[in-house]
């Protein structure tokens, strides 16, 4: 009963079957019938005109951004904990040829207009000092928190204000949604968000993220960039196919719903182990090492997380019963 | 009746069936089962100890492959017209930083010894020349030339004696395989090559493509470097998945030699018309553009290939009486 | 007797003179009075408003240039014999991160508009290939030819329709305007040039380049560039103070036409030895290993140049009975 | 009277006499008798077989050294308040083509055994973090202290421990040799320093600093890295004299102890005001904006440093009277 990340899920059934009905000869690259019709598809989405390029990781594409957002010689902020940060690899300096990430501060991972500024307020305003062009943030969060669209408005504000173009990491973007049941358009877009890493592979998918422009004219150098890095599949169509047929019928909604129910369900039992609200489908708990040894004599997998704490996530397709006996196995510490 | 592109194929059924089979809950990136078999899959395939890693693309395998035996201020010896050089969008360059390619001449895309060492006489061991550091050659060639085992041999002991790394594009590996007959080895390690792209694409894969290191501790850094360029897939499971099932009972070379029938069969009506022998699975042919017309007017499309001239590509899953009708066409021009 | 390089060359006594004067206190970078004034001493040179910068070599000049003129993902035509292609260590795609040079043809190392459009032809427009920004030449060229004012503006002009940033390597910039005796801003912003690497050392400097930009905006980022290369120096005031000496009554034309006269000299007694042209201070001449050996035994040091080829500099502090000397050497062999 | 930074100091007279020395005709770039001799007068200084190459600033110093010791997927370990982090515009990332920099943490902007493995502690070994590959520190530091053998001893057994490059940013090492009154090995290579970068020009020089590599292999590449960014100048024998000039007579350490003398005179006059201990020539010093204005009023220019604190810097050249003149202002504040 693994519980130490979404992507150790299997892919939805839906994304299957749109591989297979894929399976014929097309054009290559993204020439395809079924890649052409991204745009089309997420301008309708986000009720907006957009342009929207399939990636082979999260990784390509929150760098592909940065590196739309950030000359060579400028820097990012985020926050500490970010991802770009901390868990791919350096790709953020690869793609932007060196850009530096600044660091700001937050709970959960959130970054505030305040600490925003307070980072911004260290950096002077010359040559020796590295000037910051993008604001970098994820919702939901690497701490399974959830930005409100009044919060990225307040970001979105603070990054037009100081001329910072404004990335969203949305690895689990769709939880965050789920969580909120607003239009995503209001997280972003219309809160000032330029450029959206939208995560379909941790919600279902087997192998296609989405980097989706509202500023459309960014995806320009993009697709050279793209192609660069080497992320211009040869055969796209399998990209394409799996990205719409999440869209189709919000699956990829009512995937996100369902993993953010099994962690409900897992926060109700935790309580007051709980180390932060649960807002989509990461928990982090105080367990002792005895604690968490007892759970995973039960079967139950999950990552340690610093001292005395763990990690347990859940995904699209938790098995409502195991995530019962989890809980169950929680409560009864 | 498409003949532009073998990247417009379709994947065939064992690469389907197999992400089928995958789909199941697993580690993430490449710590699950089936990615942890790659290893041990290519060193049996290739008789010697190997390390083996999925990407994306093709463009990702020759890039890292440079990236492991250039420094970013030394440079890569290739022809002239290879895919490197003209098709990759500047990706040897970006994953380099900014290594040079070196041009140099030879028939059919194909270099020898004597062009290779023609272009190394041109620079001088100093400071303000970028030093060459390895050499990159395409089997089969980007004009569906096949080195052989002798002749890749040679390019070998050149490239040792000049303290060159040695890499070989096989984005089309199995066809040259398939044509020759002769072990893979020979091909490769037991001719010097250091490094090898292995295309599963074309050849009926989905979207995992092989980079073959036989000096493994190449790999080494080069894991880096795949996270770091965004290609370290967080579902790896269904990379391996593609791959092995192509190994398995050698589809593989199966599926190759469907292809280089097709392309035989189309040489044989071509006649005088081809500009270059076909040894795998393109044709160069001369054409008229009135007879170009002629051919599209019967439903066959495929590329113009400078005046003059067009270029032809089978694939893995040619329709044989496609091919015959194409045949006959040809033939009655 | 040494024709080898105008690098060898001495500084000329203005030069040391004002480092002299400049030996005080002053703010550090490029805040001291003396580069506040470059930007008004250039502007009154070209009669335009410029910015100017200093940075210590040539290199770096004409890699900023290109940096400010092509994204990463991009690529530059020039000559194949360029010096930014062959003598700079690759300084051009480590300043631009990887951008490509294109080479183009041209006699002695001169392009023209149709040697440049034949290059241009030859480059799909997509992302597969790594598309034009930028076009560079070397006034006077690597093989010591000048281009005239309408030389330049035919290849401006050509620049504008295809929308390439426009470069000039003026290493021997001031041997050109020498010979032309032209207006500096014939050969330059009025002949569509962006940006300008303006030699000094060659020509009589220590240490200080200048890179001038035509396109003013263009210095705002390069600023940080030069800062992220190093090239800002921390006591900036004895870079400008060789410059500003070398600009009053007009020390870098005088040291020009010095060099030129005596190459000059050498041409008139080389005659039909003579493979080009001679219109700045470089010779490139005829001669066999036999005679080369002769002038050597007379204390005459130079540059083979390829066999049975020979290249000679003069610089502004030849020192006229050595050139004498050459003279008669040349035309008793 | 000028006391915010000793780059605003001028050049010492036997520089200038040596640049008067050098100006005559020799080779170019650094195949000059004066930059010949670097290696030889460096390995003698340093008591064992070093490399030494001249740059134009110490950012490319830095820069260049850290390039030799860390791979662009690799990270660099240094003080949060470094200047390679906060003051090179991005320099580092630049030249190690985007490797990070982790900060850690220490009085004054000095490292600690215990502050390096706090922060190691915080990397996981795997390919999703940046692995470290060198440690860099700054003596004296940003903050004018100085690390004794020992501490840098302490801090090199880690480092080699942990496989780490160590690098010493000696933009003033030439303070704290003369402060420590020890032998300059004792401060780099015995204490297991790889790379320093030797700073000659805010003691007193006017364009040249050193790298100092006691791995004399590291050298290799770094002579191509060194012309590839540009600060291989053209008449080296102008950077070489500079610096021999400040070794001859130990006139580096004679300005050094100059330096330092009168920052001593300055903390005996400010005492409690003081921020850190005075060990180089830097004060840092806590006023009132009241009493700064005073200062200034006096005719004492200087850096605000923060809020209620000032940075006072003494150099080879500051005049004994002024400095007098400061420290009885500031008495008497």
């Amino acid at each position: 009963m693994r519980f130490f990340s979404d992507n150790a899920a299997a892919c939805c059934p839906e994304v299957l079957a749109a591989l297979g009905a894929a399976n014929r000869l097309d054009t290559a690259y993204d020439g395809d019938g079924l890649s052409k019709r991204l745009d089309g598809a997420f301008s309708d989405l986000f009720g907006c005109e957009v342009r929207a390029l399939w990636v082979a990781t999260g990784t390509a594409a929150n760098s592909l951004a940065l590196a739309a957002l950030c000359q060579p010689h400028q820097s990012i902020v985020c926050h500490r904990d970010a991802h770009i940060q901390n868990d791919e690899g350096g790709a953020p300096e690869f793609y932007t040829h060196g850009a530096k990430l600044l660091l700001a501060e937050g709970e959960g991972a959130k970054l505030t207009p305040d600490t925003v500024q307070a980072l911004l307020a260290t950096v002077r305003a010359d040559v020796h000092q590295v000037q910051p062009a993008a604001l970098s943030i994820t919702n939901a969060t690497e701490y399974g928190l959830v930005y409100t669209p009044d919060e990225v408005a307040a970001l979105g504000a603070l990054a037009r204000e100081r001329k910072l173009g404004f990335h969203m990491d949305g690895a689990r973007f769709a939880n965050a949604v789920a969580r909120l049941g607003c239009h995503p358009a209001d997280l972003t877009w219309r809160a000032g968000v330029d450029a959206l890493s939208f995560g379909f592979v941790k919600n279902g998918g087997l192998s296609a993220e989405m980097l989706v422009f509202f500023r459309p004219e960014l995806a320009d150098a993009t697709l050279y960039r793209r192609k660069r890095a080497g992320h211009l599949l040869s055969k796209g169509r399998y990209m394409a196919a799996q990205v719409l047929a999440m869209l189709e019928d919000d699956v990829w909604l009512r995937n996100a719903r369902a993993a953010n129910d099994g962690a409900a369900r897992l926060a109700g039992a935790a309580g007051a182990r709980l180390l932060l609200p649960v807002e989509a489908n990461e928990l982090f708990i105080r367990v002792t090492p005895e604690e968490a040894q007892r759970l995973r004599d039960q079967g139950f997998d999950f990552y340690d997380w610093g001292p005395g704490e763990a990690r347990l996530v859940t995904s699209w397709d938790s098995d409502p019963a195991e995530v019962d006996a989890l809980a169950t196995a929680i409560a009864a510490l």
